[in-house]
């Protein structure tokens, strides 16, 4: 009874939570340029009505009455994560909850703005206002070692920079070392992919694969936006925005299987859980976990590509003549690093992340002013890629991340890359006709199984429990490093 | 300084309505089919705290401080419109308010399926249920004649049955006599505009006049919705939905002109006057005055074709060779009573409305089921139209108004006929230009002597007030009668 009280006033913050990203979903798709002023305001009261019921004496009376009473195993999940949830809260001054979501759209469209004309400097106040609230932010929650601690903690609980660093040094090794190998080595041939292509067309193609790989159009849909994400506003609607580029056939394609894993995972938390805290992933790694999986495990995969290419030149009749699935699928796995995170190969992806890891704990510390991150930046590229970078918005305003506050965010997309290879060796081990499956265009056993193993689960375990459950391996980089050999080692001829 | 803190508490219940709108438009524009649970649900909650902030203790503890206070003539204004809404919420129990918020998402549910089907029996127990709850707020309301007058507060404050009656028997007694003569009269040809009129290209069109009317784009944007309407997420965000036929070339553009007609009010609120109660209409039907007067008076003028006429040419090349101004003008006035309300013309426009009225006196009162409403439905349009409706979809299906529970808002249809007939009226008096201008494809003076004479006054003025204030005249049907008798004794040559 006083559980079911506390259900119905944690579903109404949950409606609240999916009514905000209702908002921010139209602010990044369709809202016109003049609406952001109002849109703030109202993201900022939603903000704070949620804060205020999260952090409220009568909820905490409810989760009091509860504990008193009989409590299945769910139910002790629930109270869990809402204490933690709550704990978090109540350490933030409304006031400044409010400011946040106000900075967040102010900072977004100084960002929109800053990138069109390729010019940090419009986004730069913008910028400094939200790293000074993010620095009150970390000294509410506490830390021990730097501020960037105590905000990564919303994205992958338990983190600390000098984790992530024991994580992140051997894969940056193993990285740096490969990407030497493979630049001394023969060079692949992508020259065919080197033409305009049809955006419509591509994004025509693109919504096949989707509903070929198991993204249900009556519970999601797909809409432009500059920065590709993808958000659930319930069960039965879980949306993907993406864009294309007629100077890329695959970016486009890719960003939307990649948020496809994302939606996947939304999409596949029991229907029960829907407005309790239980519908959520454990962190945003186990969530990238699933995003990399399709993205880069599956799709650009061989298999795929021998069933996917026919299609493909169906689409484009004529562009792809005498082109085979082995060498589609060598072109799609160059490796050339460049200065876009979001269009890099899977080898180099990690330095991006690592790039931008180091830079964040820098800025926040204050060891790093916002005025001097574009020189930061573009000398990291020099140093780690050995790239130049040409102006902002291929460099330091590539991501929308920062102006939404997301700082403690990045590394959760190399916790993914680490994450899927883990699930990938257990899925051979149980699923030995994976590949082939996958070759012939099948795909529901593997979806069955990231359904059982990790969608169903929703915020039971804690990420590192879920992943040592799932998979029977502690977590580390050494899965990934080894398929990265493997893969490149094989595409380039490398002798090992 | 309680004032301020008054307008802040009122300023966040603004928000919130204002995500609810977005929330609404999504629904009815982009959500996918599977969403409409969770959107019930999040909706309800919205209205919940809406209501709860609104009755709130501390709320009327806010407005006697400023009570007591020194206040300018806006902050009277301010708390009259307050105390009143105030005072309405309170009377309804929250929990009625959050059942009505959920029931408008499976009502609208359902009608969208009906209407697909042509089947009023798949909405009928969803409207069966969302009449017993009306009735059950009617009831909270109080009300002496009947219990649709209560309702009818929400559009057309200070209206009753037996009012809007008094208003619309001589509308309808004169209607039915022009009708006649018009029936009787030599036929007008607008048998060239019976061809398929590509609809992308008819939505060009259309959003070429928008911008030559005065929607500003970087303020506003239109979306097709199976039901056109225009709503306002704030100042620099004022949206319009539309569909377009290929089988009518008019309809489409003639609903988007009508919606931003209510768009451009809504845009034309003071400024200041954002997240306040001023920033409203004072009812339905003077927001209708607006809708109406550039649908209708402007947009199927002869002088307003005389303009666009050459320009729809370019858009349609070939396809109305040899078809003049006057022609044109003259098609887009026939005189065709029809089944749809949307469609129908000037002359005929107001029986639909009385005939939906009369219905929902009698729905509310129960002296007609729900299940007996198609029936009552196609017995008045033969009696009244002489047509005999072939189903529900384009019968008592073809409105969305009672899905979401506005019993009690079509009769301002009809006062927006009314007050716009007062408002040229006048406005031909002050602008001796005015129908040149038109012709010369310039409408700027019209919407600035809208702006100042309604927009910017809000709601700091009663409709009837309102009215008289811009034009000088005590409101009655009488201007209207006069202008139809005039335009259509013209076009139809009719002796007078």
């Amino acid at each position: 009874m006083s559980m079911d009280k506390l259900k119905e006033a944690y579903g109404e913050i949950a409606d609240l939570v999916k009514a905000a990203a209702v908002l921010g979903w139209d602010q990044q798709t369709y809202m016109p340029p003049r609406g952001f002023a109002a849109r703030g305001q109202q993201l900022a009261t939603l903000s704070g009505i949620i804060h205020e019921r999260m952090t409220a004496d009568s909820m905490g009376r409810l989760i009091a009455e509860a504990k008193a009473g009989k409590l299945s195993e769910d139910d002790r999940h629930f109270l869990h994560e809402l204490e933690f949830q709550r704990d978090r809260s109540a350490k933030l001054p409304a006031a400044l909850v409010k400011a946040l979501a106000l900075q967040e759209s102010r900072s977004f469209d100084a960002w929109q703005r800053a990138k069109a004309a390729k010019n940090f400097s419009i986004f730069a106040p913008e910028l400094k206002e939200m790293v000074r609230l993010l620095r009150e932010k970390a000294a509410c929650f506490g830390y021990e070692g730097t501020p960037w601690d105590a905000l990564a903690q919303d994205y992958e609980r338990g983190t600390s920079a000098e984790l992530v660093r024991a994580f992140f040094e051997p894969l940056r090794v193993a990285t740096v070392d490969l990407l030497k190998r493979i630049e001394a080595a023969k060079q692949v041939d992508a020259s065919f992919l080197e033409q305009k292509w049809d955006v419509n067309i591509q994004r025509e193609f693109a919504m096949r694969v989707l509903r070929d790989l198991g993204y249900d159009m009556a519970r999601g849909r797909v809409d432009l936006a500059p920065h590709p994400f993808c958000t659930s506003f319930g069960p039965g609607d879980v949306r993907i925005t993406t864009r294309f580029s007629a100077e890329n056939l695959f970016d486009g394609l890719s960003s939307v299987i990649h948020e496809m894993g994302h939606a996947l995972y939304d999409m596949g938390f029991r229907e029960e859980d829907h407005r309790t805290p239980l519908a959520e992933a454990p962190s945003l790694g186990i969530h990238e976990s699933q995003s990399r999986f399709w993205e880069i495990r599956i799709a650009q995969s061989r298999p795929f590509w021998q069933h996917f290419l026919p299609i493909l030149k169906q689409y484009f009749p004529g562009r792809l003549d005498g082109v085979d699935a082995e060498q589609f699928y060598r072109a799609v796995n160059v490796v050339e690093p460049g200065f876009i995170r979001v269009e890099s190969d899977e080898v180099s992806y990690n330095l991006h992340i690592i790039i931008r890891f180091e830079l964040e704990v820098k800025i926040l510390s204050g060891e790093l002013e916002v005025d001097d991150i574009p020189e930061a930046w573009n000398r990291a590229y020099k140093e780690n890629l050995g790239l130049t970078v040409p102006n902002d918005a291929v460099g330091c305003l590539q991501d929308v991340h920062w102006a939404y506050g997301s700082f403690g965010y990045f590394p959760s997309y190399t916790f993914g890359n680490i994450f899927s290879a883990l699930l990938v060796d257990k899925m051979e081990k149980d699923l030995p006709h994976l590949w082939s499956d996958v070759a012939d265009g099948r795909v529901a056993a593997a979806l069955a199984w990231l359904h059982r193993h990790i969608h169903q689960v929703g915020a039971r375990r804690a990420p590192m429990d879920l992943i040592r459950e799932a998979t029977g391996q502690g977590p580390s980089a050494e899965s990934l490093i080894r398929h990265l050999r493997a893969k490149y080692g094989d595409l380039y001829g490398l002798t090992s």
